[in-house]
């Protein structure tokens, strides 16, 4: 580069170190800002680029903004902070990165933005973002060869690797339990045949099936969040079944099903002291006198039998456990957030694997159909750097050079659907290892 | 050796192959007889040794037996053919090796073996086999400590390896479908703390738990046919608490518990010209005249929701297809057997695992009282090797070296519970790379 670009990156969590190494690795001068100096100097690996410093970004970003008067701004703080960090951004003078959703508050960023010549690049992770990027790029393709997509099915998931999958809940955590959590009572909407369902407060859980991968084996999924917005943002209008999931290993939904009926995601904040985990339990199921135990009681109360499968999970989380709540005060969704955030846990060395499929059935130009699926799968160890860390910090870099490198064009708040973004960005994926294998076959 | 010993294997199927090979190492000379020419080259890869020969090792053994004028043979076939073999082997002055159970009408041959200074070396496997050998060494040195065992519980799963388990049943068939049908409704009986339980009928299936076996990770267990004779086999009459059980991963039990309810595993033959899986379901679930699908009528049935994960199973494994039944002449457990044969295959390069694990508690001479974890984890290429090839082949290709090179002391019908078998058994598989790793811990 003929003149030294700098990027300023905000919080140096797991997804930090692949976006920041990937723009260290690009000749970009990187500051990274983070509240704990061992988060900054895992995230900086002592690259002679990379200025670390232990501060706190979140309360006075404009002042490492001033300081080191960066080109692009990555902002990799929790998604409440996103809007707050991007306005400081545009009082700056200065475009950011972020993988959040562009919605609001951001989202009424976009006119300042847009008049001071400057972006908020959103949902550049792995899902909001690869997502986004790799459908838009095959249908784009297909329309241009006079295709039309007759049904979109996508699905997604941060699992762990079939050698890590060795828990009874078939799941454990490479990212936040607060997401994960949150997402239990989610509302869900599809298309199928021109029939639009809807599925709310969780009840998509009631509706899983099992899908193959090929070449990695079966998995369940189910409908995540409401698809019918992808229509126009990939512009498919003329689609009639639109679906996007989640894939989870088998026996999943059957388990959140169960808690949602024992009203485990509740967020009203309660008082737990002298409550054991198993009279919880039993009072949640009405049967706070019942003399059984608590697997008796929740068997009962499911209507299920006490050796289910399902009530055998519950008890292996400890919900039949004789022992305190915790945390004393919270909400039961605190207390699940905190068991996942304690079974769910990935030995050393042990793999996660992020999947993603596109399943296009395509009607042809010559009125002959198709099917298209194009998959990506990326794994890693989750103790150094994981897939979910990869797949979704890699695209952050990424949005970063390209905006530092003057490619995006647009202005405001945007997202990468738009081609100047989208076809940059998946050729450094690729070039990082993070591709998609296409498959043809007659629909 | 000084005078070249000969090993006459009858059966060349995916176990032959780890015995004929280990005697062919040791430098026996090898005949295997096999009505299938290419299982026969298989096993005898081409060793200069090797005396491959195509026939019916099941009609007519004397006749290989007078050609080749053996030290000892290997039975390798089918259970159902291990007392004929043995007596013809009597018949001609030679002792025999096998993997089956020293039960009747093999044991009835128990005096003429004695009369005759022959030995018939039963349960040289590893479940029965391996079991006895480690179990009983381990409790021999307990004992010749001065402790005492206070409790043993053996798990034993011939499974896919974890990097394989990526179907929704989580089993894959290494071995014969029939023998996995067979154990579906298997009565069991255990002791714990001193009190006598039986579970019959396949009632064990209602009673699983979840077993962690370190550095694997988590599975599921239930008792496996009757544990109590075990006391005395093992030495371990002083014992108040023993159980032997079998290892799969989460979620077995109740699918077999929901097919057990559907009479699935029933042996009667029946007619089923004209059923369809799915009209034949509604059937077992005496809703053949309700308008819903077989599905539905199964959760009702069964007492489940459609969407529980033991339906979605039941639905992947085909039984609410509009397909016919296969065999259409046969009893529910062909029909099984059959499916199971279908679905849970192996892909090529695709790995098993064989775990077997001995639990201890032991009070001390000392007065203190110590648990011993004893696990032994072999894993194979089912295309190539499968472990369960090499855990059940291994002992048996062992037990012959032993038998032809005098170190078997008894005759009659053995097993190998005595110190002359076991010791130099557990060496030899030790050399081979199949061995018990111990964890001592106090109790």
């Amino acid at each position: 580069m003929s003149k030294e670009k700098k990027i300023l990156a905000f919080g140096a969590g797991k997804i930090s170190k692949p976006c920041v190494q990937y723009l260290l690795r690009r000749g970009y001068k990187v500051m990274v800002v983070d509240q704990f100096e061992q988060n900054v100097l895992r995230t900086a690996g002592g690259h002679p680029n990379a200025v670390p410093v232990v501060g706190n970004a979140v309360a006075e970003p404009e002042k490492y903004i001033r300081e080191f008067a960066p080109d692009v701004v990555v902002c990799m703080l929790p998604t409440a902070f996103m809007a707050q960090t991007a306005k400081k951004c545009l009082d700056e003078g200065v475009s950011m990165i972020g993988a959040s959703y562009a919605k609001e508050p951001v989202r009424a960023l976009d006119a300042e933005a847009k008049a001071k010549g400057l972006r908020i690049l959103c949902e550049m992770g792995v899902d909001p973002g690869i997502d986004h990027m790799s459908a838009v790029h095959k249908i784009k393709e297909i329309q241009a060869a006079g295709g039309e997509i007759e049904s979109f099915v996508s699905v997604c998931g941060a699992l762990p690797d079939l050698s890590a999958n060795n828990n009874p809940i078939g799941y454990k955590l490479s990212w936040a339990p607060e997401s994960l959590v949150g997402a239990s009572l989610r509302d869900a909407r599809i298309m199928t045949d021109g029939a639009v369902r809807e599925m709310n407060g969780g009840t998509t859980y009631q509706n899983p099936s099992f899908m193959e991968i090929k070449g990695l084996g079966w998995f369940e999924t189910y409908c995540n969040a409401d698809s019918i917005p992808y229509l126009e943002a990939y512009g498919i209008d003329g689609a009639t079944t639109i679906e996007r999931g989640t894939l989870r290993y088998p026996g999943w939904c059957e388990m959140v099903t169960h808690m949602q009926k024992l009203h485990i995601f509740d967020e009203e904040p309660r008082d737990f002291g002298g409550y054991t985990y198993a009279a919880l339990t039993k009072e949640l199921c009405g049967m706070a006198g019942d003399g059984r135990g608590a697997k008796a009681c929740a068997a009962e109360f499911l209507g299920v039998e006490p050796y289910s499968t399902s009530i055998m999970k519950l008890e292996w989380l400890g919900l039949f456990d004789e022992k305190p709540v915790m945390p004393a005060n919270g909400s039961l969704r605190d207390m699940i957030t905190a068991i996942y955030g304690q079974k769910l846990v990935f030995e050393p060395g042990e793999k996660d694997i992020v999947v993603m499929q596109h399943q296009y059935v395509v009607r042809e130009k010559c009125g002959a159909r198709k099917r298209v699926t194009s998959t990506m799968v990326d794994r890693g160890v989750v103790s150094e750097e994981s897939a979910i860390a990869r797949t979704t910090g890699l695209p952050m870099g990424i949005g970063a050079h390209l905006a530092a490198s003057g490619a995006v064009k647009g202005t405001g708040v945007l997202i990468p659907t738009t081609e100047d973004i989208y076809v940059p960005a998946l050729e450094e994926l690729g070039r990082e290892g993070i591709s998609f294998a296409e498959h043809e076959e007659e629909a």
